[in-house]
């Protein structure tokens, strides 16, 4: 067998399953491959943006990764903004690039360029096989790199002659090195800290996001007098009725400066300490004030449900002490669409077991808050800032999970950076219901003119805001995908367009005018 | 005044007038300068694919930089294919990438990434600047960078404290380095080496594809009996009546290898050795054979026009020997569309002085050798192999050449990496027509495929190459984009079609279904 179907046969023997793939000429033998050897689905898609993000999105619910098949280093390219939201969100990603064969690159042909230099800021492994014989080999490498502890991204960039030369066949799955398990004795510590009787606050990400490590959490907050609240851009989060009703460390550095000012403790299950998101002049980089004690129950790639388990155990909390928030009966919402009635609408109706990926940014923020009374659902948000996840992300989301609908609740300015993922979502019949936010402009921008006090924009930074003109047709641009659509400007539309898309498989596209 | 104000009247006095943009909360400063400082145009697009490749295609037409305006790592990587494809053009460009504040850095905010490792690949010149009073001076030199020699990518990186800290002003233009010219010695020898009567090919490229060159070549080819070709993927060449009728070198290698067969010397005027685009079993990477003399004129960054004018002299040519274009009478062309009745009606229809971006793809073939029978033009080539190039390039020479038609002759599986530049061409009200060629596959695949023996690609191969279903509907995404568009099967359709665009202003796009 050559080289290709060797990588192929390892993938799938290490439990991979989909290739999400926009591969070119130096790829030709691996598509082949993933005829010649059974077990991995090839998903395609019409830019490596949805590739790179399907993949993050299919980890994020698989928890394992997909094989990416990309093109050289400008496809490769292509794929990075939503890999450095990938790796943000620590999601097992095995990427495989094609690139010239070992003895063409001193040819400096067209499409040459330094893949190694593209692809380090992004992949916590990163490497160039060498010989046919070895693509085998490093392929069991690239999937244990990728799943080990927290999960990232490893990028396997594979020469065409590598892929065509012979091989002497699959190598069998590396171990996994799981996370790490937190020491009692830091436990003990943050138990004592906790029975200290300063304001405390405990900050989950990465693993304690789990309905698990929430629940131990909220036995935490009930035994010590603890808040609790989520990260600002939870990668995955289990959310709804049954579980705690967690909010999320605010996005604006001014308030999450206030708000830990009244934190003596500062306890991180799985989270990083609080950072502004962007640098402004007079505010901190680092939000907590001196005089607040930061411990680490559990780092990002530790177990932090079992730690947080571990300190509900020591405080002596309850199995079933702490705050569970229940269903809510939202009112239905009237006339025109804003962030609150879009927001109570979409609460009201999402069925049980959606997965909502949140990319809704400035129309999104009442739903998120609505949306700890509704029925249980899973969000995915936008871990690294790199806009245009959204889509992508539903699409990798629909793939993992096909018996669950997936909503995938986009801003308009945001969407335009990888709507491709609707053709892909046409082509697979994904149950995908995409509610686009349109406001016609990119309104973050605009809130960040007047903070950085342009309070009277000239016609350069309106027309570098303003969305319009011309208006985007989003109904159409649906339609050009292969997905139906249809454009609501109430809320009582809203919930109607939303109603018969949860009603009936497939993909469906819902303009909402704001 | 602040570092983003002296950054836009230093580049403003070097003579930048064009900003492409889709600039981010790190660039708000820089966004308000562009209010506060008279002389450059911001041109906002909604994907940064878009923004580099329509400063791509302003560079090749205007002969100049302009800006583009880019959100930190993530969104410069949006952009790199196509500055992988400006750098193989040569194409003067200033990138202005907005980071985090210098101390911010340290906090790795969500959006913190190794910029510089991004842009390497792709940039002549990197800079990074360190305080707001240095990044006036850095802008000079960055444009300098650009515009030395042949041109090329220039990447500064701005935080944002140097943006929005005082700066003691704007910095004078710095002098531009000129295309070297070529030592007389140098033409002398290679008269010599033709006038030895071995079989000689002049493979022209940079400089000398444009109009002062090519009569130039033709002299010498009257005069000497060499061929002359113009290189593979030409960034910018005229072509037309009055112009010699100049092929392509072939693409595929073994094509390559056959014609150099029977070359006994090759001149290189301003082109590279030819290579094979991609490397395949037991063909070459080098395409000319041991006993083929290959002597360099002219390099890329050397002034080969001049070069080939003084080669000309130099063999006694006459001012108005060698062989020129006259205008064709194409006969209609009738019934459905293929490659040659599609290149027939858009060699007979499009308008003097057209501006025609060709990624048509293996639709286009047929285009490109016909038109060299058609009015005066000019043809913006796929320089990179990276797709995606064609629209925003269209974009970028509409900016360029207010007066001119820009023809986007384009194939549908390349159209969807940067279809959002439909969008800047209706915001815009740009000149420009869009020739889908819509055969729905990966075609180019196909071929690969076989070429690499697998003659019956089996369900993952087919699924990989074909673009159906669904069939991508261009006239709804054009309208979607606020384009309008139509749909055409036969030569007579299309022509109604392209004449109607080519007497109205604004954009229009033509799905062409082959």
């Amino acid at each position: 067998m050559n080289g290709a179907e060797a990588l192929i046969r390892t993938a799938a023997g290490a439990g991979v399953e989909i290739c999400f793939a926009n591969p070119g000429t130096t790829e030709m033998h691996l598509v082949a491959a993933l005829d010649a050897a059974p077990g991995i689905r090839p998903v395609l898609a019409l830019f490596e943006g949805v590739v790179t993000g399907a993949a993050d999105g299919y980890a994020r619910m698989a928890g394992k990764p997909a094989l990416t098949l990309l093109h050289l280093g400008p496809g490769f390219a292509n794929g990075i903004a939503n890999l450095h939201n990938a790796r943000r969100a620590s999601s097992p990603i095995v990427n495989v690039i094609g690139d010239h064969a070992t003895w063409h690159l001193a040819a400096d042909a067209p499409l040459t360029s330094d893949i190694e230099s593209l692809a380090r800021p992004v992949s916590r492994w990163v490497r160039k096989t060498a010989t046919a014989a070895e693509l085998a080999g490093d392929t069991a490498d690239a999937v244990a790199a990728a799943r080990a502890g927290a999960g990232g991204v490893a990028t396997l960039i594979v020469p065409a002659d590598c892929a065509w030369g012979e091989a002497p066949g699959p190598v069998a799955a590396k171990r996994i090195e799981p996370r790490a398990a937190v020491a009692g004795a830091t436990v003990d510590a943050i138990a004592r800290s906790l029975r200290g009787g300063k304001p405390a606050l405990i900050l989950l990400g990465g693993d304690s996001l789990s309905r698990r490590g929430q629940l131990a959490a909220a036995r935490v907050a009930a035994k010590s007098g603890a808040r609790v609240l989520l990260g600002t851009f939870p990668p995955r989060v289990e959310r709804g009725a049954g579980l705690p009703p967690l909010a999320k460390f605010p996005y604006f550095p001014e308030q999450g400066v206030e708000l830990l000012e009244k934190v003596g403790e500062l306890v991180l299950a799985g989270a990083v300490e609080p950072v502004a998101f962007f640098g402004y002049p007079k505010i901190p980089s680092r939000l907590a004030p001196e005089g607040c004690h930061i411990s680490v129950l559990a780092k990002p790639d530790e177990d932090a449900s079992a730690a947080l388990e571990a300190l509900a155990e020591a405080l002596g909390a309850k199995p079933d002490e702490g705050i569970r928030a229940t269903r809510e009966a939202f009112p239905e919402a009237n006339g025109k669409l804003n962030s609150e009635t879009l927001g109570r609408t979409l609460a009201r109706l999402q069925p049980e077991g959606a997965i909502v990926v949140d990319e809704a940014a400035t129309s999104g923020a009442q739903w998120f808050s609505l949306a700890a009374g509704a029925a249980p659902h899973t969000v995915l948000s936008l871990t690294g800032g790199a806009i245009g996840q959204g889509l992508p992300n539903a699409v990798g989301a629909a793939i993992a999970c096909p018996d669950r609908r997936v909503i995938a609740f986009q801003a308009d300015g945001s969407s335009m950076y990888t709507l491709q993922s609707l053709w892909t979502m046409a082509r697979e019949n994904l149950d995908v219901t995409v509610v686009v936010c349109a406001n016609r402009q990119y309104r973050i921008l605009k809130v960040e003119l007047a903070r950085a006090d342009i309070t009277q924009p000239g016609p350069a930074a309106r027309s570098l805001t303003d969305l319009t003109p011309p208006e985007l047709d989003f109904v159409s641009l649906a339609r050009g995908f292969g997905v139906p659509g249809e454009s609501v400007k109430t809320a009582e539309q809203l919930a109607a367009a939303l109603g018969r898309s949860f009603a009936a498989r497939g993909p469906r596209l819902v303009e909402a005018l704001l």
